[in-house]
């Protein structure tokens, strides 16, 4: 077994997906996965899922260990959540309401079946916090040398038009909804005191430094992504929308030059009642807070606030008090730094 | 740069995924995608695909370097043809028509990005031969240590209900469309001839042996599934279907116990007019072929030709000349053995 895993796990773990073989593996997987409400679920080669006004909206992101996640970190059922809930997000950020994921998944073949159990567990507990009535309605199982989750999801429109990055208009309304920068306030406490000696990524150093118990460090292990904001915003008349995965600043940018546009933060605005617009808001990723633009006489739905103000199209994408910001944030390919925790 | 990627991209290949960033990476991947014709393609959180009749379906399949390719013995191409094909088989299997495919990749950092534009281009060669108007609508990039491919892809059922595994009756023809048994007597011969002394796959034993021009090898790293033989199927009144994706025989055994009949095999019949039904055709996967049954009184369509008829449930899955036909088959849990070639 992985000795990463035992943490998790504990020595005695029982079955591995190896040991087990697939179709007992599967078995006890799907179970605990939340249904949904497919018109065919699994079981067949493909699920048939209902896309009421005809279209379908549709997003895949992939988790890898290492990069995305540590075992010394993040337990198997917050890897479940946070793949659930970072593309629940991104079909949000359209203005639709998720329909169904898929989910695959690789793992090692010395995995105890008990981290998948406890990995299903985390995919049902963000489905049904964060988009009851949601469901998995099909995936696949493999082997790898590393721990991969693949997650495809859906959402219906609802007879509106999609929310594009690309609409904000000269006038309207900056506004964000959820939180910004816990997430990597929590990580940064991770890589300081969730470390050995070595620098390595340790589960005993973030039970003993008390990183294992920090409001922050759990957001950045399960998200919580405003999931009903998005079809909100659209049904308010939101202009531009997307979610915020690398940062407000980067993907301010992204909404900025997409709509050719330049966005004004408000100079001293907070971002709420508590937390100032510091680097960590401005620059720290993995949130999943939305971020879009609305008509200036909108009533901002749900937990959108006001932060800036579109303006005409300028030298820099993303201003506050007149200066560029750097709509700079997280790049996996530029930034990993290859350790394996 | 990883060895096993220097055989089809040379020692001098240039940029890596690690020195290029994600950005020139996609950019560069994109343009050798075939675009399709989504509502809304890349470039938003979300694609907007198109669901005439209200429904889509959907499939979604990993492929992993070591268990399911070797860099010694499939091209990059190879790779993303195999990708693409594998997953729109399992949509015309429900007798629905391939209408978009996302795709998540995540490369090792040293991975050249000649490497990434080559699956790209053999992504395109596949749903251009295979599947022509369908495209790639969506996508992830990631980092890993293990090269892993992530295909989801939809369809569209053009109004007629999805042909399941549990539908075939008493009296229905057992029908195969697609070839039997030739990507698994490619993979035996790779096995055999295209590994060095030692056993580990070789990129220079498979020339040197001439496996690398086998027929069957070439089927082996790209199968032609006959997608559209899947609607085709369906139109015709086809009771049930199925992929055969690891083997005709665990396939058959899979659709008679989803619909609780008994599959006979014809006691002399050939699969076709030079090929019998052998150990490899009955017990080899990977051929992608389709398995349907039909009433009786059905002209097989497109490249069907009859096999067998369902009887009444008896004490096996699958019989031939009255005797029972084990249903074993590919279990990627159980059957990898760790090679990393």
């Amino acid at each position: 077994m992985d000795a990463t895993y035992e943490a998790w796990t504990g020595p005695t773990a029982g079955d591995t997906v190896g040991t087990a073989g697939e179709l007992a593996v599967l078995d006890r997987i799907v179970r605990r996965l939340p249904a949904g409400t497919p018109l065919l679920g699994p079981g067949d080669d493909c699920a048939v899922v209902a896309a009421p006004d005809g279209r379908f909206v549709v997003t895949t992101d992939m988790m890898v260990h290492g990069p995305d996640f540590r075992w010394a970190w993040s337990s198997p059922a917050d890897v479940g959540w946070k793949a659930a809930a970072t593309n629940l997000s991104d079909v949000a950020a359209m203005g639709a309401v998720p329909t169904g994921l898929v989910i695959a998944l690789a793992a090692p073949q010395d995995t105890p079946v008990a981290v998948l159990e406890s990995f299903a567990d985390g995919v049902r507990e963000a489905v049904t916090a964060l988009s009851p009535g949601c469901g998995v309605v099909g995936g696949d199982l493999s082997t790898s040398a590393t721990f991969t989750v693949s997650v495809t999801a859906f959402g219906d429109l609802g007879g509106r038009p999609p929310v594009l990055r690309s609409g904000a208009r000269v006038g309207d309304v900056l506004a964000v909804s959820g939180e910004l920068g816990r997430a990597a306030r929590g990580l940064a406490r991770l890589f300081r005191e969730g470390v050995d000696p070595q620098g390595e990524p340790s589960r005993a150093a973030t039970v003993a430094s008390g990183a294992d118990t920090d409001p922050d460090v759990a957001r950045q292990r399960r998200p919580v992504p405003p999931i009903a904001d998005g079809p909100a915003a659209a049904a308010a008349g939101a202009t531009a929308m997307l979610d915020l995965s690398d940062g407000l600043a980067i993907d301010a940018g992204r909404l900025a030059r997409a709509s050719r546009v330049t966005l004004a933060l408000d100079a001293d605005g907070p971002l709420d009642a508590t937390r100032p617009l510091d680097d960590l808001a401005l620059h720290g990723g993995e949130d999943h807070g939305l971020l879009a633009t609305f008509p200036p006489d909108v009533a901002l739905p749900g937990g959108f606030r006001r932060i800036g103000v579109v303006v005409d199209r300028g030298a820099a994408d993303l201003v506050r008090g007149g200066a560029p910001v750097p709509t700079t944030g997280w790049d996996p390919y530029a930034d990993w730094d290859g350790a394996a925790g």
